[in-house]
């Protein structure tokens, strides 16, 4: 069994784009730069947001993050979103999810140049990436796509089932793996809470890409020897034995599961730190092509 | 045995949509106008542009049909689509693919006014489809989604085998289909060239929905006995039998596969009239939202 290593292979690749900016930038050129708009306190959101701009310090990126209370209005987030539209020093950014709940999620995204949308969420990019356009990927459906590239992982043929349909996970990356692409071209089956006999399909299935945010959902009888699987579920659940009383655990019921793949993820340290990743690499690439 | 007809459907939805034209227009409020442009003289493509016209005369639209020659430039083209797009007369329109090889499909696709792509091929539509937000759909999936709904066929929780992964039909209906919506809510295999095990796929689905073209390509032993079979194919196959010297088949080896099927789309007179019913409901549409 490969165990796919999040971390490692993220050191391995910021390297790289460490490199990149040392021999690209220097005193005529500044580094890329991403900015991170975060409203309101949700401690989950606030660990993503440090990573993100640790991760940005790492590589040798500038940058920003705005932090605004939890009472900002609709119209002063979409004032933030124009500012930065429109400032010519900023190559990308982010507004971290969810937002509170006042706040039209929608509009927002909207409002953000695709330009500048290194989440890839912007209907404009996703577009893009739907019909095989050269687009900003999604950061956790990109991480995923680097990963099973960098490990070697065969698509081509395999029956890769998905288990949920969100924006931001199952739905784009249902569509990068069906596409003829390496990796990719994989037969893909989209699977969440309405599908029937669902141990019956993952069974079929070589590769299993989880991302339904239920703890353990996926059982060792669910899963035929030889899978490989990509875990992307963050599940909290409550452990004594932690000095925080909770630990972070996968979809995926690993400590049995694992015997039985080919190569798997572990959580955290798996999809985690590989969308950090993709989203260094779309900034990168937003520096790269900034008219 | 339902069979799933095309022509017969489509005209009870022609009347409607007639229906509305005469309550909602007069002589103050001018029609749904489409346009539609045609470059050179591929035979298919004059036909289905005929179809279309023929359509919009039949529930009171108003139609413009371009015709232009095969020599036509790109910058052309894009003259051609700018002045539609700033026509305040105009609802939608749709440019016939395939173009000439010397224009860029893609390059002319992005410059159609998103507000105005009823065919729903601007990334910004495809986009806005992918993540389940309203949008312009692509005309013959949506006409498979009207069909499923008016035929009331079940969807949800069924496994929905998609044969084809193109832009136009494979990819935007396995997405449809697998959206929290009804119809959808299916659990959908996208199925393609590279597929292995494919017959084992397709006998394990309650529908089958077949956009490859290639001619009769479904059989008899893929699928199992209740499946309701979807067939997009309009392939030309040599018949000497007929005047042309051609006949038109779907992807389905219909006379063999219809005993076993619980429902299906004959071709023609399936999901071809549906396309163009569908279409109108998109320029319908176009014309309530202009601002």
């Amino acid at each position: 069994m490969i165990l796919l290593d999040g971390n490692k292979l993220s050191a391995v690749i910021r390297k790289e784009i460490g490199h990149r900016v040392i021999d690209f930038c220097g005193k005529e050129i500044r580094p890329p730069h991403l900015a991170a708009v975060l409203i309101g306190d949700n401690p989950a959101s606030q660990a993503y947001v440090r990573n993100k701009i640790k991760a940005c310090e790492e590589v040798g990126f500038a940058s920003t993050l705005i932090k605004k209370p939890e009472t900002t209005t609709q119209e002063e987030l979409l004032d933030i979103v124009r500012g930065l539209n429109e400032d010519p020093k900023l190559d990308g950014y982010i507004v971290q999810l969810p937002l509170p709940r006042h706040i039209k999620e929608e509009e927002i995204t909207l409002a953000i140049d695709p330009a500048k949308d290194v989440d890839g969420f912007h209907p404009n990019n996703f577009g893009r990436m739907a019909l095989g356009m050269p687009s900003f990927l999604p950061a956790t459906p990109m991480g995923i796509m680097i990963m099973l590239d960098r490990y070697q992982i065969p698509t081509d043929g395999k029956h890769c089932v998905v288990l949920g349909r969100s924006n931001i996970v199952g739905t784009p990356i249902a569509l990068l793996m069906s596409k003829k692409s390496k990796p990719g071209n994989a037969t893909v089956t989209i699977a969440h809470s309405r599908t029937q006999n669902l141990s019956e399909i993952t069974r079929s299935a070589q590769i299993i890409i989880a991302a339904l945010g239920i703890p353990h959902f996926l059982k060792e009888d669910m899963v035929s020897p030889g899978t490989c699987i990509i875990d992307v579920g963050i599940n909290k659940i409550e452990d004594t034995s932690h000095a925080k009383g909770y630990r972070l655990v996968g979809d995926v019921d690993f400590e049995k599961v694992k015997y039985k793949c080919s190569a798997i993820t572990p959580v955290p340290g798996g999809v985690g730190p590989m969308t950090i990743t993709a989203l260094l690499e779309n900034t990168w690439r937003a520096f790269r092509e900034k008219k």
